[in-house]
């Protein structure tokens, strides 16, 4: 199960290099988890109203080709099961045009109450099957 | 050599969580490296002028503890040679109040020139001495 | 004729408020200007690395209804010519459940060349015609 | 009474003009204002929490000058008191080099309750005086 979210370079995004600024991707990342959260009805804002924040706890992102204005791409999700209490998402950033890949990624997180203590809701659970 | 950038946490950075959100974490990095390098009068913006583009290859970042509006830190920088052709910067993200460290990290970097072939600027080589 | 431009509130975007940042707008009102003169075969990336700066010089903005995180909204672009060396853009936010207006904008922009001085192409020009 | 605020242009502030970008300023002055607020005992994060919102209804920006990488800058803030439930900052962005004005800015705010309905906080009533 691969979820895919289409997206465009914005020319605000980039930055003195003329390039998708590093830290950019990071959002790209973000946001592409979070709408595939969102595909399988977890909403994260509604989640953090509630006090129950999901946490971002490790991040590898390897950077291999960089995006410019205007350029097209997707960004892909799979999810995958570490642990008890830690979920993961294998993520790639791929320019559409050639199917290049801009970055590939392993995002690893977690949930939290709000004392800050490990809380798994039953939906994370679910959608992050222990293998 | 350990370099240290006092920061401090701006509202507009922190997302709907309350806290910093994680992808800003990386722009402070970015930042603190920035100020490294320029501190031993590697100027990043005029590097990308003369078509030399430092560039980021991997980042590995732990999140530890989360940045609230108001909080005060630093932000440490250590460099070190990875490579002929790569060098790395290890860094911290610390609270100022009671030194807890919020994001540790390993980022990674090369230098290319304007066809993108690797070419390390002589003052890059002699700022990460191969060990 | 207005340009239009779909997107959708990305998480990441909103503050601590809960509702997309105020700096935010200005992101989306600066994209929608790019796409709507892209649609006009007027790139400003390539103007950019051709030394010729569209900047713009004044920007007023009405906040009327704050977006929140997943709404769906479009941002309209009607361009206005101003004076000799002044174009302007009518711009919208609106949200897509109800058409109600969140940002109501007038941003007025110029051209420059690499002395800073006073510029407009050709493809500028035409397409703010002097009324 | 001018409220002032030293700050530095982060690289990554910069767009593909190798300027910092027209959005960042929204960025800098939003936190001129916090800080502004924060000296005068007003915790914009805390009422937020609270659930009282100082919210933004109308901004003009002017842009004379831009800021380039590695440029200190303060920002002034000066309140004044526009209606029963308005509150404004005038507002310069001033590069300190040479004294220039690279934004001189109005912004109008009120305060809204859990409801949006207006409700001016009385800390915020006794620091914009009706004159």
């Amino acid at each position: 199960m691969t979820f895919r979210l289409e997206l465009k370079v914005r020319d605000y995004e980039c930055d003195l290099q003329g390039i998708v600024n590093n830290g950019v991707y990071f959002n790209y990342l973000e946001h592409a988890r979070h709408e595939f959260l969102h595909a399988n009805n977890i909403d994260f804002a509604k989640l953090a109203a509630d006090k129950i924040n999901l946490v971002v706890v490790r991040s590898e992102l390897d950077f291999k080709t960089s995006l410019k204005p205007g350029d097209e791409f997707y960004v892909e999700v799979i999810p995958t099961r570490l642990s008890k209490l830690k979920f993961g998402f294998r993520q790639r950033v791929i320019r559409k045009c050639d199917e290049k890949v801009a970055v590939e990624a392993l995002v690893i997180g977690t949930s939290v109450n709000e004392k800050g203590r490990p809380f798994l809701p039953s939906e994370i659970d679910a959608l992050f099957p222990i293998e």
